[in-house]
């Protein structure tokens, strides 16, 4: 039974992929595959590198690798053997020296012998957790700039980014429990109160409605979050940058509740 | 009274590693600061940090990467500020294309521009809390090779090696349980039971006298060992490889039971 329930979620998880591929599904994947990782990515040139892998270790909170693939090579064996990160993913975002250039369907045209690709955890992978332990979806996840520094690497540095979901205090309790399990998507929150102590600017979030004030009764808490080295690479201005589309991320062959068992 | 503590055992830390740089303790560090992460060494060229870096993140269980320092910077700034990695160890063990040459006291004399250290987890962290949880240590800890391939990145390739512990089943399941939450110290073990499953040879251990038959009433549990990036490394022949002397690791400031929470 196991192993048919495991062959029928791998066959949706390379169905969808296909799907994509294939262009009949441009949609958001965010909502697809509740029980699979879905990863970020990033792709950079080799030269960028070392540096890069170097500034996810020193900051895993917001930068948990989950695969490093060769250069060049577009299989990401680990997390989806057989996958093509060129085309299996529903929408890409190019970045030039810095700037968005354009949301587009595959990057076969974009890949080079020295591209190098990142998958790297994402919140969305802790969500559905949350949702089975009474801590249900809220669209009301706000993304914040914070004044917590991440540890620099060559030129990567910055502050970090932070979600904010606010909840009750019983709901504080079990989702920093349950979300520290996920060490491979953001792990325990980073700060819970007070919005100020970390500079986390809610009359200017960068996804969300600004905050005037918060509600009374719900603690506001917040998580690192993956939007993080994205910036930290815009802010090193490399010539190209490839990364998903927001809310379309690469929906992996792993389970998320396998992946946070060290 | 939290801050006393943590002063106390700063100063422990400190005041232990001055001893060693000064050459008045150049004893076994094994089982000193048992709260202190104990930190397994190497130093290696920049030229073969990447691929290592990416081996390491692609077998996280034998290679847990506490901190990676900048390219000819002695001072670990995130786990031991204001130590030197040269001179802070007790004992220091060198090799060249792949050959032992010796045991040093310091390496200052070695360290190079493009040298670059690497602090890596060690199951030594962990054997106090399964000592604190009922389930004493014991100095029966076999070394052994095993056929579970890593998985490979440039040059760096291999089979993991593995440590044992026997213990009663019920020793085992604590030991499990407990293991797994320290994440940066080789986690949960890769196996348990029949040592022929994984291919450990009990008859030819690397450290640890050969055993002829399990003893009744006692379970093998086998962890992912500190000692495979060495073998890695070594297979590998770079022209000077530096790590710590067995049962000499570097004594960090960072608490073994703050840095299991992710």
């Amino acid at each position: 039974m196991q192993d048919a329930a495991n062959k029928d979620e791998l066959s949706f998880a390379r169905e969808s992929r296909l799907a994509m591929r294939r262009g009949e599904w441009t949609g958001v994947t965010q909502f697809r595959g509740k029980d699979q990782v879905l990863a970020n990515l990033v792709v950079i040139s080799k030269e960028l590198a070392y540096d890069f892998v170097v500034y996810c270790q020193r900051n895993p909170k917001p930068c948990p690798v989950i695969e490093i693939l060769e250069p060049s090579d577009p299989e990401p064996r680990y997390s989806a053997p057989g996958a093509d990160l060129r085309t299996d993913l529903a929408s890409y975002r190019v970045f030039r020296n810095g700037h968005f250039e354009a949301d587009v369907r595959e990057i076969g045209d974009l890949w080079r012998e020295d591209s190098v690709a990142f998958l790297i955890g994402s919140s969305l992978s802790f969500d559905n957790a949350l949702a089975r332990a009474g801590v249900p979806y809220s669209p009301d996840v706000w993304v914040l700039n914070s004044s917590i520094p991440t540890r620099p690497s060559g030129k990567f540095s910055g502050n970090m980014v932070v979600t904010m979901r606010w909840m009750s205090a019983e709901q504080a309790v079990i989702a920093t429990q349950l979300t520290a399990r996920y060490y491979n998507n953001h792990g325990a929150p980073v700060h819970i109160g007070d919005p100020a102590a970390i500079g986390a600017d809610m009359a200017n979030p960068i996804v969300g409605a600004p905050v005037e004030m918060i509600p009374e009764g719900v603690v506001p808490v917040f998580w690192a979050c993956g939007v993080t080295p994205q910036v930290t690479l815009l802010e090193a201005k490399p010539d190209l940058l490839i990364t998903h589309t927001p809310a379309h991320p690469f929906m992996c062959d792993l389970k998320v509740d396998r992946i946070c068992l060290p």
